[in-house]
């Protein structure tokens, strides 16, 4: 194993992104994500990521050189960005700075992404919104994957769900989870590791319960905690696909026509103003929200941002650790440009 | 069985509660909140509640004559009433015009609902705002009964989530579920029956996992989905207490000591305008959105709020039939007012 510095990894990967033709705009914002993603211990969301985005740029189905763009800011809640067919990440750091004041203006505001291709996790803007003192709530579809309770066919994406409260002098409390069950990663581990799925992950192409990985690999995956999940990968497809004008988990399927590259879709960001909702109340929010979090961790429970914290320390005391096939790897792709995938 | 009309129904109830000293204000509100559970089949929610709000009154936890304060507007997203230590319902009401108006201008815009006692159904709430053309998310703590994930005792309440969808000429799309895998009630029924709980409802005092319907009551309940649903719990703990300046689940059942009366805490109502979300996008939203649900069904998939509508239906066309012990029971509180109940 080699250690790495943030800097340096971020450098390196932007670097490729560069090589394959992405701009500035792009590739400073991806390769910050995806160091991040290393950096925090999210192998799935890290350097293994890079080649998906040179395959999706390769098969011309993201504008690599795509500025977004602000729209004309109305005074309302709602702040727009396009993000002209590039990847959501540069959108949203141009966004940003207008939700934040809109936020502390109103008590609550929204970003709406339009136009985006994604392939990142959502806990870094909801980590990058609780930074400015604001909670934050964040929402997209995917491709068309997950059937909904009771269904017998892929409809629904995994449709991720985040939500990030802020803290005081260390990393805001954050989850991110996808809202199928598993996955679709795990069920690949799961077939290469030759061992059935659990039963309640997926079903297979005539909509039976299978714990074969093919098969459910095939057929679709199924939401988390059953008509519950269900009904809340739904309200992802509703308001973060259909209220923002932007295509759902099946549209993005048929319009892709595979789960190979990363999807493209829209994003929805929505941030609220602990001050603003306190006004008038006694109790310091912030402070109360320590006491929670101390009696979850004093049942020896674990916060859902713990793990990736923990990393996050390692990797800023000591380096991010990357082993000689990974630094291999970003040399070969550094070398390769789009030629380095298929 | 005898079926009689909504209205005459409600007015039974308003009837009742007025008996037992509630105002106005307080008793048309719970009336037709409890009038549509019955109505909807929600018997959980329906006149079986009455009895609760009575000893909740007669406890003196709860202020029947109150009137909620809705407070000056600052013209900014969120919008406070104050439910004086009433009922919520009576807070939801008086705020809703202002919530709508605020939505329709602003985009999207909040409710923050303070010292309500609360023992409705979240669904009625998000279907008043999704009457409006409006979706909404509504949630609120409860008090303490359901462990973190992988913790050892009751810190979470059941903490609901509901969600609504408008649609044309029907009733919305709407969701509304505990955050814990089974309702109190679910346990409790599993009692009386003297049948085992399912793996995965609850834990013992010992923190340890039980069937046992006795020791999961004494123990704690479970969150649903494991880690995705607990996050959801302690996000509601966090919007819907802590931000909006009320208590967290632990904190009522330190002040009420029991729960066995309704609770006393606050309620976040968030409300998005579809049509500001998806100004200058192509596509209608609403349309869209019944392509998405006729999808569900088309797999003989049901959508959250099925059940519910086609019990509306029938009561509408045949009116709400109730038992001959329903009749007398309804009778009996009407009679004895407060003395009605321990």
């Amino acid at each position: 194993m080699t250690a790495i510095s943030f800097e340096d990894l971020q450098r390196r990967i932007a670097g490729i992104l560069r090589r394959a033709g992405m701009n500035d705009t792009q590739s400073e914002a991806l390769s910050g994500i995806i160091a991040a993603g290393e950096r925090d211990g999210c192998k799935s969301h890290g350097i293994y990521r890079i080649e998906g985005v040179l395959r999706t740029l390769k098969a011309g189905k993201v504008n690599g050189r795509a500025e977004p763009v602000l729209a004309e800011d109305d005074g309302r809640g709602v702040i727009r960005v396009n993000a002209g067919h590039g990847f959501s990440t540069p959108a949203f750091e141009l966004g940003l700075p207008l939700l934040v004041a809109r936020t502390r203006e109103l008590g609550l505001a929204a970003m709406v992404v339009n136009d985006c291709t994604h392939f990142s996790a959502l806990w870094p803007e909801v980590e990058a919104v609780a930074e400015h003192g604001l909670a934050a709530l964040v929402m997209c579809p995917s491709y068309a994957s997950v059937a909904p309770a009771g269904g017998t066919a892929a409809l629904l994406g995994t449709n991720p769900l985040a939500f990030g409260w802020p803290r005081s002098g260390q990393p805001p409390y954050a989850f991110d989870f996808a809202t199928s069950v598993a996955a679709r990663g795990e069920l690949e581990l799961k077939r290469r590791a030759g061992e059935p799925l659990p039963q309640g992950w997926a079903i297979d192409v005539n909509g039976q319960p299978t714990t074969d990985p093919d098969a459910g690999l095939a057929g679709a995956m199924l939401p988390f905690g059953g008509h519950k999940g269900s009904a809340i990968g739904t309200m992802i497809e509703l308001l973060a696909g259909i209220m923002i004008g932007d295509l759902t988990s099946p549209e993005v399927l048929e319009q892709l026509g595979t789960t190979a590259l990363a999807p493209h879709h829209g994003e929805l960001i929505i941030a609220l103003s602990p001050e603003a909702f306190v006004k008038g109340r006694p109790g310091d929010p912030f402070a109360r929200a320590e006491r929670l979090f101390d009696a979850i961790i004093g049942q020896g429970a674990r916060l859902p941002s713990a793990r990736r914290r923990a990393a996050r320390e390692l990797a800023e005391r000591d380096g991010i650790s990357l082993t000689a096939a990974e630094l291999a790897e970003l040399e070969r792709m550094q070398r390769h440009g789009l030629d380095a995938v298929n």
